[in-house]
Parts: structure tokens; C-alpha cells; sequence
């Protein structure tokens, strides 16, 4: 196995920390990875919420100067980290997972302060949740009735469902694969190129790039949805949550609100940009279609949204029907697949067939290196190729035949994580529904909040449908849709590895 | 690796098929696998037939003669089948999954006969329906009201799963070990001994002292019954089914009919036993408790039971009180793990949170080594080890540390195929589920019979309550459960092997 860990990422993977991280450099800098990622966040969030108090105060709104002190505090103490600590020589692999998990976990509590202090949500646990919801681009909401709400702190919602899908583009182009870990292995695999690189320059060049494609489609879908119709305010908003498969909404009825076919279509757009691998989509724009049409994953994405829409399509709901019928099928999987969560129709009224589409779809997600949650595409390519192996070694068991996605043959140790990770989701998923059935909710409901919270997709089944929310749920349950929004958005084992290195009582007693 | 296949077994993995095996021996026997075996089951089916046919005479029912000539066909077909063929010198291992496949296949055919040629039931689909479900020892039912069926048919109908357990012994036990498939290697790797033994005269005998632990265990249970009240009748048939872990009924009512505590305690004795591996009882048997003991299986299979119980019996359901309610619960968690599938309740008037526990347990099962179907507990051993193993090497990529059940080390192909089984397994499990709800089911009644079905358990959830049957269910529905119950009992290689042999159109072609 080569070693792909870059050289200022170069890990001491056994043994006590080095002294020099508590030391400190000349100018008084603290080598931290974690204070100083979390420094950063905290940082982009306060300018952020800034943003949005400017909002506020342009639309009039009552909340300006509570978001103005929450944005300044939140910069300044972001900021002070930011410049008081530096990322260490050396780092453990450890804090990296560490320093992912806590930076989500932080933006959602500095993200909850504006919900709770204006007044918008009435308490801490559901101020949390949402700002989570946003920041993991869920789209789960317990704000009600939206439209409500002032304009900057829709905004500020809208907002950190960007930031979050600016950082699930750090996590899953840069850092983990820099660890070793997540997704984009896969897709590195398949499409090797300016993926998976390391925590170097040129690894910011990759995010930056990507970043690009990301600000363009979000500028070109705020353009596309002001010149069919909506205010700029509005097209702004959705242009936020559609670029970041979020889908929180204005508007109390989402996008369905416009009764547009022209938006409709283009949100079709953004969520199909959007569920899609953005390394593809610059190369696209680099010219480069190749890596695209010959990308098996992108083949598995198109198929998956043409088997599901004619699927849905075909149950011939009263709903359901002409061209519109057919729009409204596309959307509502593409909703579903790119995990964005917008609704333009109440398919909770859909028959169970059509439903029994969207739960199986729920977990899964789209394709690798995009913003959306949940299993991704690329995965099934691999566990299909591995079963198929165990079947066909059942007569050969000799035989010698890899993993393949598509053309690209899979590493044993990428395939193992791969594995390893659908296992955990499996239990993941299994445990969420089983602990929000036992909250007291309906066993279908439960089932699809389990799905919808790990697959950062937002909306559920039957008590949950689009035209409702979390706030039906008992907060218990709500704390568990909480645990899998960040189980499903880092992917299960940096959290899991962040609890691993919480301090034990055995562990304090020894040392 | 070593090759553990027999020499009688030796297979030729490449290349076409020997001259010998379409030449035949002196004596004028045809070598063939799949016609010797099937001859044998079909056999043993035929005096099945027979032996119900006398049942039938005694208790004055009105179907003798059909049931004698359908007895007299099988048996004489069986029989010549089996005379006329003969195990051949070499085998392909294709050959074993084909006949394995086909052997289930022909008995549910066979065994269709006495229920459509008596009127018992009125169509040949819904007649193989009850066939297959008897010999997968699933246990769901088309046969509405079952007390107006004749004695004679319902005592064939118990004995299908008491066939269909004995066969299972030698699948699980014997057959599929000795060509390097099944749950069994891991029953091997944690209690190496005498199991997964080959197809020679050793295995015989293994297989030999399995069928005496399950045919004592029908005794004990029988008499049980019988003391406790039951008509000898009703004591012979309930003890063929819950050794079988099968689940039918010679009542409407299943179990709950006799409203005698005593009767069920003894049902929860035989379930439980009929779950735990008939490996580690017959070693029981004979005086040695400390392979039972160190069985990190057993434990796990009792933590599940004790776990789901409480959790069941803490919901408080109005129906859940007191003693009465303990013994319900742990029933009606055992009738589920065990999946055997009686009632003494109608647990689809529990409430969401231990329904969904239900759920969960569907398509999980019990021990290896047992008749009882599903995934097995000590499949989930292995992928939480495989899962533990993938989340540490997150942060120690080079990590050597084996895939472990107790102290027990896994193979990596054993592993392999656990998690290739499980991937399958997930597939099957959610295409069934869509098909049925596809077929016009409500969700949560096609989840459930997609999972009841493939763990080969009886009831399901909701429509398919235990007051209900699959009668409920569109004819199509009721097609993909007898596709699942197959895949289920056969733990799906065999199937998947079975079909890819198939002669295709390419493939004459080009012959």
C-alpha cells in the first residue's frame, strides 16, 4: 500500500502527544487542529450571520441588533481562535476526525444562538436542531409557520445550509481523503485526477475549484429563478439551499408556493448539478465530457432518476398526470435522490407504491463529491461488484477477480471501509427507527425519519411528508434525527472515532 | 487455503462435464446429482402423503383416495428416480446449488399436489404457495378458515415442515459446509467439531445425530402437549412445527386457541430450542455444556431474546400485564427470532414501538445450525467485528487484526461471503418489498411480508397481522413471497448459481 498521507499530514499513529503542540511557536500561536478548524468555522459563520442581521435591517426586520451582536461575538471568538492557534507540525490522525466532527457540532451551537436569542425558535434543543438541519444541508425543519419568521433569519437559514455544503466539499474533496478515509476513494478511484489530492496547496486549488463550480451554479440558479419569477430575495434564498442539496424554503408550501412549471424546472436543474460529482462538473466546464460519460456512477445516477420517475410516474396517482404529472415525478425523486428536500406536492397523498420508491431512496443519495447525504451511488457500485464476487466464489473459490467500479479496480483496504461503512449505516438506520418508534411515533413515520435524518434528506413519510415537519415528533426523537443528521453528513466513522477519544473513567484514573 | 472438499466431491471447477455422466453404469444407473436427490425428497414426500393419507382414513376424512394416489404418485416417481440414478464419481459444484435449488423446488410442486387435487385449496398457485411455505418452514398461510380443511390435509400440512426442517439439517449441516458455502463455516470456526463435516460417511453420521436431536425434540414436544392438554392430534401436529420452527397451525387461532398458559411455556421451550444450534444441543446431550457456554452465538441469541422481551413488554400495551405479559412477550419474540410463527396474541394491535422491534427481528432469525431462517445471529457477530475492524483502521491503516465471533477467527473468503450474503440479502429484502407494495399493499404490510417472507418467519405487520394470512395480499405479492421464502431457506447463493446456469439464448447459439 502506498502511503498517501502528505507530508505536513504525516500522522504519529501510536505514542503520546508531542511536546511542541502544547508548547507553542514564537509568536504565541497554540498548535491545535481542532481550535484552529473550529477558529475558521466559527469565523465564516459570524460573517454569516452579519450578513444576514444586514438582511434584516434592509427588509425591516425587528431582529437586527440581537443577530448583530450574535454575528460580531461569533466572528470574534472565531476570529481569536483563528489567530491565537496554528495547525500543528504533526498531526494524529485522531484529531482530524476529531477536528470534523467538533467543527459541525460547534457551527450548529454558534448557529443556534441567533434562532434562540431573536425569539424565531423557543428553545435551545430546537434551535440546535435546526441550525444542524442547515448546516448537514437536511432540510429537516422545526420552524412553523415559516413565512412568520423575518427575513434575516430566513436568510441566516438559507445560509448555513451554503456553509455547510461549503464544508462538506473541505470534508469529502480534501480532508478525508487525505486521511484515507470517505467517498471520494471511490470516486478517485473511477475518475483519478484532481481528487483525493492532500492537505497542500495544491489540495486548496482542488477546493477552490470546486468552490467555483459550486458559487456558479448557485449564482446561475439565483439568476434562473429571479427571471422566472421570484423575488431577488427569494431566488437568492433557494439559489443557497438548491446548489447545497439543502432545501429549506421561504415559503411555508417550499417551492410548490410559486406554482411555477418554469422554477420547477429550474430546481430540476440545480438538484440534478447538485447531486452530481462536482469534480465531473469542472471538468465538464473544462471541457472535458469524458470522465463523465464514461463515469459508471454518473450511468447509475441517470438510471436511478429515469427507473424512479417512471416508477412513481406509473402508479397513475390522480395527482399524477400529463406532462405536469411527469415534471412533478421528476422532481419529487430528483428531491428525494439529490437529497435537497424541497416539495411542490403533498406526496404523502401518493399510494404506497410511489412511497415505497422514495423510502428505499432516501438513504441512498446521489453521487460521490456532491453535497448530498446518505449512501451514495458510488457505494452500490462497489458492495454490487462484492457481492457478486461472493456469489460467483461459491463456485470458484479460487478465483482471483476485483472490485470493479465501472473500469477503475477498487483497493482491498477502500473496499473494506466501504463495506465497514454500509454495515454501520444499516445499524445507523435500524437503531434511529427503532428509538423514535419508541418515542411514540407511528412505526412507518419512524422508519422514514430514520432514513430521511441519515440521509440528509429532510422530508418523510406520513406524519412526516413535505407538508409537515420534525415538530410532529416527540424531542426525543428529535434528538435522535439529530445524532444521524451528523452520523449521515460525516459519514459514521469520524464520529464514531471523536466519541472513541473521549476521555474514559478508566482511562483518567491511569493517567 | 485448504481444499476441504471431499474426494467423492472433487470438483471440476472448468471445462465441460465428463463422458461418464451421460453414459451411465453397468447396472444401467444414470449418474445424476439433481435426479438422485431430488428421487430421495420426492421419496421421502410420497410417504409423507401416504402417511397423511392415513391420518385422513382414521379421523373419517373425505380426500383417502386422492391423497393415497397422490402418496402412490410421488412416492413411485421418487422412488423410480432414485433407483434409476445414482450419485455420479465426479460432481460439479454447480451441480450441488442446482440441486439443492431444484430439490426445494420439486418438493413444493410435489407436495402442491394433495392441496389442489383435494379442493383444499382452490388454485395451483396458492396451493405451491402453502407447499413451499410448509417446506421453507416459513409458516404464512393461503389455507382460510384452517379448521374447515380435513384432518388429514392439515396433519400434511404440519408434516411439509417437518420435512422441510429435516432437510435443512442436511443443507445447513452437511451439504453446503462440504462445498465451502453457508453460516455453517462460522458455526465451524467458533465450534470446530462436527459440523461441516464432508458428504461421506462421517457427515452421515453427523447429520445422523442431528436428526436424532430433532426428532427428540418433536417427541418431547409432542408429549408436552399432549399432557398439557392438547388432543393427540393436535400434539403431533404442533410438535412437527415448532421443532421445524415453521408455525403452522392446526387452528385458527394458532396457539392462542387452547388459552393454556402451560402450553404456551412449553411452546416457548420448544422455540427457543428449535432457534439454538442443534450442533451445540447434541453436544449438550452428551454431557458437554462448555462448547453451549463459551458460544458467543448463544449469547448473543439469548441477549436478543431477553432484550427484546423487555423492550416489548415495557411498552405497556393495555394487553401487557403482569405475568400474562411476560409470558406474551417472550412468545411473541421467540415465535418471531426463532421465526416460527405462531400467535397467541394479535400483536397488530400493539402499539408502533414494539412493532418495530418486531419488525426488526423478522428478517434476522436465530442460530446457525438451526431450521430457523434469515440472516442468523452469527452473521451479525461478523460484520460487527468486519465494521469494528474498518472503523479502527481508519485511524491504523495497516492494522492486522481478524474478523473474530468469540475467540473464533474468520477466513477472509468466509468473510467475504458473510458480507457478500448480507449485501444480498438487503437486495432481496428491498426489491420485495418494492414489488409488493408495487402490487397495491400498503408500506408498512409490504416491508413486513417482504422481511417475514425472507426470513422464512410466517406473520407479518399490519394487514398481515397474525388474525391475518397472505390471502390478503394481491396474487402477485404472494409470487415474490414464494420467490423470497426460496431465497430465504436456501440463503440465496444457491438460488442466484442455480438460475445463472439456466441455458440462455446466447449460450444455444452458440452450442
Amino acid at each position: 500500500m502506498v502511503d498517501r498521507t502528505p507530508p505536513n499530514l504525516r500522522v504519529a499513529r501510536t505514542g503520546p502527544m508531542r511536546d511542541e503542540r502544547s508548547i507553542g511557536t514564537e509568536d504565541g500561536r497554540r498548535p491545535s487542529l481542532v481550535l484552529h478548524v473550529l477558529g475558521i468555522t466559527l469565523g465564516v459563520s459570524g460573517v454569516g450571520i452579519l450578513l444576514s442581521a444586514i438582511v434584516e435591517a434592509v427588509s425591516g426586520g425587528p431582529h437586527v441588533l440581537v443577530m448583530l451582536v450574535c454575528g460580531v461575538v461569533t466572528a470574534t471568538v472565531g476570529g481569536t481562535l483563528w489567530r491565537s492557534t496554528m495547525v500543528p507540525t504533526r498531526i494524529e490522525l485522531l484529531d482530524v476526525f476529531t477536528t470534523v466532527t467538533l467543527a459541525w457540532l460547534g457551527l450548529a451551537v454558534a448557529g443556534a444562538f441567533p434562532y434562540f436569542l431573536t425569539g424565531t425558535i423557543g428553545t435551545v434543543d430546537d434551535a440546535i436542531f435546526e441550525s444542524l438541519s442547515g448546516f448537514t444541508t437536511t432540510g429537516a425543519t422545526v420552524l412553523r409557520p415559516i413565512e412568520e419568521a423575518s427575513k434575516g433569519m430566513l436568510f441566516w437559514r438559507s445560509l448555513t445550509q451554503w456553509i455547510g455544503g461549503m464544508g462538506v466539499i473541505v470534508l469529502v474533496v480534501a480532508v478525508l481523503p487525505a486521511v484515507g478515509s470517505g467517498g471520494m476513494d471511490l470516486l478517485q478511484a473511477e475518475a483519478p485526477g484532481p481528487t483525493g489530492e492532500r492537505l497542500t496547496p495544491r489540495v486548496r486549488h482542488t477546493a477552490r475549484n470546486l468552490w467555483v463550480v459550486y458559487a456558479g451554479l448557485t449564482l446561475v440558479l439565483a439568476v434562473g429563478y429571479a427571471v422566472a419569477g421570484m423575488s431577488v430575495y427569494d431566488a437568492v434564498s433557494h439559489s443557497l439551499t438548491t446548489a447545497s442539496t439543502g432545501g429549506f424554503s421561504t415559503k411555508n408550501a417550499s417551492l410548490g408556493h410559486y406554482e411555477s412549471a418554469l422554477i420547477e424546472w429550474i430546481a430540476i436543474f440545480g438538484m440534478f448539478v447538485a447531486g452530481g460529482s462536482f469534480t465531473l462538473w469542472y471538468r465538464l466546464i473544462r471541457g472535458k465530457a469524458g470522465p463523465l460519460l464514461a463515469s459508471a456512477e454518473f450511468r447509475l445516477y441517470l438510471a436511478v432518476i429515469a427507473f424512479a420517475t417512471a416508477a412513481v410516474f406509473v402508479t397513475a396517482d390522480a395527482n399524477l398526470a400529463g406532462h405536469d404529472g411527469v415534471r412533478t415525478s421528476l422532481f419529487t425523486v430528483l428531491t428525494v435522490v439529490s437529497t435537497t428536500g424541497y416539495a411542490t406536492t403533498d406526496f404523502g397523498l401518493w399510494n404506497d407504491a410511489a412511497l415505497a420508491v422514495l423510502l428505499l431512496l432516501m438513504p441512498l443519495g446521489a453521487m460521490a463529491g456532491s453535497t448530498s447525504g446518505g449512501v451514495k451511488m458510488i457505494r452500490l457500485l462497489a458492495v454490487a461488484s462484492y457481492a457478486h464476487r461472493a456469489t460467483l466464489r461459491q463456485l470458484h473459490p479460487r478465483m482471483v477477480r476485483p472490485i470493479r467500479i465501472g473500469k477503475a479496480i477498487l483497493d482491498d483496504d477502500v473496499t473494506s471501509r466501504v463495506l465497514g461503512f454500509l454495515v454501520l449505516a444499516l445499524a445507523t438506520f435500524g437503531s434511529g427507527a427503532l428509538l423514535i418508534a419508541w418515542s411514540g411515533v407511528d412505526l412507518l413515520t419512524a422508519l422514514s425519519a430514520s432514513a430521511t435524518a441519515f440521509g440528509n434528506v429532510g422530508p418523510g413519510i406520513n406524519e412526516l411528508g413535505p407538508s409537515n415537519d420534525f415538530l410532529v415528533l416527540p424531542r426525543f426523537a428529535r434528538w435522535v434525527a439529530i445524532a444521524e443528521m451528523l452520523l449521515g453528513r460525516l459519514e459514521i466513522y469520524p464520529v464514531l472515532l471523536a466519541l472513541s477519544a473521549l476521555p474514559r473513567p478508566g482511562r483518567l484514573r491511569r493517567s
